[in-house]
């Protein structure tokens, strides 16, 4: 048997960054993660406190914690969720600049560090930054995602579950788009067991629930007020790992390069794809529907704005 | 804490049988498996050794078996599996009868002994063996189905995963009508990751998909030779068991009886139900195309034949 | 099938108690899972959260969150993480104080509308809270207990499993005696895969690690400095709910009153016992070491000390 | 991330067999599974009744069956169950010799297919067929094991947990030696929750549970008259299996070569070891009693001789 140690390092270990160093540890996928926070200290102690969960929960995975970059070596998953929250006052711009700066520092280490790693982007603005880790890295494009259409689905499908009386478990959907207002589930085809939701729901009740899906991670801050939400991101984020770790061929929708795609060029934006050992294996292009296609091509649209502001910082940073 | 001691009895401890017992160990959601057999210690053999993998896999579960009918007092879920397949020479009147007569003493003890249990029944010929439950029990409709839908349902789902190169987790279809010839695929609405498998297969490829699926069981007794699938139908049985021990609402295909839906009367057929905690909870009912309805009503109409060989073999017996 | 739905209701949803109440989700062992804090919003926020990662993590509790107690009504388990940690400048007798009234209020809730409620209880000082809710309650002794043991166990095998180089699975511990300063690790019979701990490891190197054991939590609390552990610490109390849940009947160091066992008496403090679907069924009994005894004992001293404030606390509240 | 695809090959594929290949998938551990053995079809059948239960169970691994010998290519484990059981009338010798011609054509195939395979074997007689596994292979020792202790020690604490009333899961114990008659259990280290079992059951007691232990496999034979045991079986190889795979560093009793350790040399014998990625990372020993030391000398000398015809038919073949 050939040495094949696995290992994976979360950069930015808030409530997203250690909810998903917990889940990774429990689904038993790694021999190594590495926890890396510029609050070095607080990055040692969730490491710690999750490896004393191990015995109770059934994993002997190797959890290290700390501020330095070392600690990324090596590593195969790369899982970026540093970066601030917007703060009342605070423009659109000034998160942008924030962050920016933050995920060029990271992805500068990275491309360093773990060259032949597969980067999975959650920091927000998520379509953007996952572009500037894209551009940064120079990765090929099926190495650098970001998620946020499970997450939208997942949110989508519970408010489904919810007003049908039945299992997440059988509904299965797509959301497409950017993370926001302008994303586009897919009604046409969302399924309970097999059966069109079209004809279990009034269209009208669609309609709320879409909008309750497009404002679901607004929902969450309201109610938390200190924070935003956790769980169900980090849930998301393994979900697209362990596709990845086991080669599942799983079909989700993330924030990849379309390059044509859908009547879309050189833009990070949420569409079908199929995530397998080298991480995005292919993207799944098929006739929309043609508002879907047009509301798809306005959610892009809008992701090559704060695009292009991004290049501007990355232009800016060269001179 | 109230006192909540659940219990499943399994009649007919051969591959099938045993199997199921093992996932139930497995899957943690019995205080007590009862395993009732002819062969009463071969029954108890498996019990024992279920029971020995138990420090190993992490379940503690009381496990007993034999033959005696005792074992299966107090049931909370029973699962039949009992009767024979269909040996080279045997008529298909001859098996029915020799089912029908283990499926009549198993029904009477389970009206002696678990009156207030929820029926799943494996016997084939499926639908046929799931009435004469029904009839004889007198249980109420909601406490009596049969398996066939979800194991169809995973073969189909398998098939259509090799053929596309992706995981069948992100495969969604139904599979409704009898088990076997003339079951049902609901073709429009199998969908890939929320994307309409019509878009992305061939429908000759479909079509000789859904071809294979109908022969599924078939295919693995002719590789087998000495005797039929177990994994995966004993894995289907779980499914729904654990949609009802958990009050899961899943949404599954199951054998049940259509009072009216889809505009058949009295007869036991694969629909999609909602189980939970009260076994059939609703038949979902939503409008088929014209020749997915016809194709079901077909279905229905050999079911009925069938059944009414039953219905003349419950009178032969009154007799 | 008889009803079977189960509750429990998390009092207290900080780190912890959203932790715990994640994991329970994902154990999918409840019906219902009731988030309760005095920041409703918060518990509301964590309740939408854990169930939008229902669909990726596949589970369908019901959680619902809020300030009010009603939402505690007919739990089969209550939790209760409420309390404050101790500040800087606050002396012990203050935070006792403190907690004490928190507790105070939690267990008449508990006693009005959860009446037949098995309560585990994580607020520190924790031996005397547990007592304060025992008595509080009036609930019989096997629905009162502690979470202490298991988790310090937990770190006596992590740090042991570290230091030998093999997976913790196959360290067995027992830590006895009050959560802190005084607890007492059996040394004599911690084994490593069936082999005594005491002929693999040189005594100082043990009892290196048995400080380092006693000073877990505040390791801990040090390197996060805002807040203390909370992912050992949750997976500790789902053990202990699950042991009571399927009646596993695990053998568990749990805070219960002793009434004789070990020479003590009338004391809440850290012994072996039986968890099964009556709670605690069994405080297990077996001949120390003197020296062992005597710690524990030592250990009980110092726990009766707070008890005794704790019932000074009780009758002050009387008058 | 680099290529990491993970192969493991079963041959021989009766119901251990079979059941390991289920164990497996639903493990998630591979990305491949081979199944091989003489009766082609049949492993055929069941690598596809086993794919079927994926869609339910959740997994996608890639698994198929034959009787090529090529299916077994550059596998990470092979596991090796082919071999007759004893029949009425045949001779021990007589059965060694048939399996021994098994096992010789088994090892030849993995030396040629699977050079850098870990192989993992449960033909009996256990110790002497891991002895020619590793003497026709000519693998390095840590890459050659037997299964046997793990069994035995499940098959331990089953017993002990009935007689207690407790969770097996907190049972800790180990057994040495030989599978059969000779086996060692190490009473004086076997602990429940950390507490000493002479001090929970008499002596009388424990030595009946020995004796039943050590009778375990006959006890599941006699009762299943046509076939042995196999749940627990494939449950204690999927748990080495796993340990390998994850690199756990679990401290199990396993069938491998002692050279020295315990005073046994050139032997393959049950004994403690750490498995990890490399195999048998290491053997674990430690001061025994001195009855037990003697009686595992004992154990090995019984194995000796039945390693010593092994060479002869070596030897015999080499003319």
């Amino acid at each position: 048997m050939s040495d094949r140690k696995l290992k994976a390092t979360i950069v930015g270990v808030g409530m997203v960054g250690g909810t998903i160093a917990s889940n990774l540890a429990i689904m038993n996928l790694f021999d190594e993660l590495a926890l890396i926070d510029v609050v070095g200290d607080m990055a040692k102690g969730k490491a710690l406190d999750i490896s004393q969960a191990g015995p109770v929960m059934g994993y002997d995975t190797h959890i290290v914690g700390g501020d330095s970059w070392e600690l990324m070596k090596n590593s195969d998953i790369v899982i970026v969720t540093a970066g601030v929250p917007r703060k009342p006052g605070m423009s659109r711009e000034e998160l942008l600049g924030i962050n920016y700066r933050i995920i060029q520092e990271v992805s500068k280490k990275i491309r360093e560090l773990a060259p032949n790693s597969i980067v999975i982007v959650v920091t927000n603005p998520l379509d953007a930054m996952t572009y500037a880790v894209y551009k940064i890295t120079g990765f090929p494009k099926n190495r650098v995602l970001g998620m946020a259409g499970v997450l939208d689905t997942a949110r989508f499908r519970t408010f489904l579950a919810w007003d049908l009386g039945v299992s997440a478990k059988d509904i299965s959907a797509l959301v497409l788009g950017s993370h926001g207002d302008t994303m586009v589930p897919i009604l046409s085809y969302t399924t309970v067991g097999g059966i069109p939701i079209e004809k279990l729901l009034p269209q009208q009740k669609l309609e709320k629930i879409v909008e309750r899906t497009k404002r679901g991670g607004a929902e969450v801050v309201e109610l938390l007020k200190a924070g935003s939400a956790y769980f169900a991101p980090a849930a998301s984020v393994c979900e697209m790992v362990e596709a990845i770790v086991l080669n599942r061929k799983r079909v989700l929708p993330c924030s990849v390069l379309c390059e044509g795609e859908y009547g879309i060029n050189g833009i990070f934006i949420g569409v079908p794809v199929v995530l397998g050992r080298n991480g995005v294996e292919k993207i799944i292009e098929f006739p929309l529907r043609e508002d879907e296609l047009k509301a798809l091509q306005k959610s892009a649209d809008a992701t090559k704005k704060v695009q292009d502001e991004v290049n501007a910082l990355i232009e800016g940073n060269k001179e």
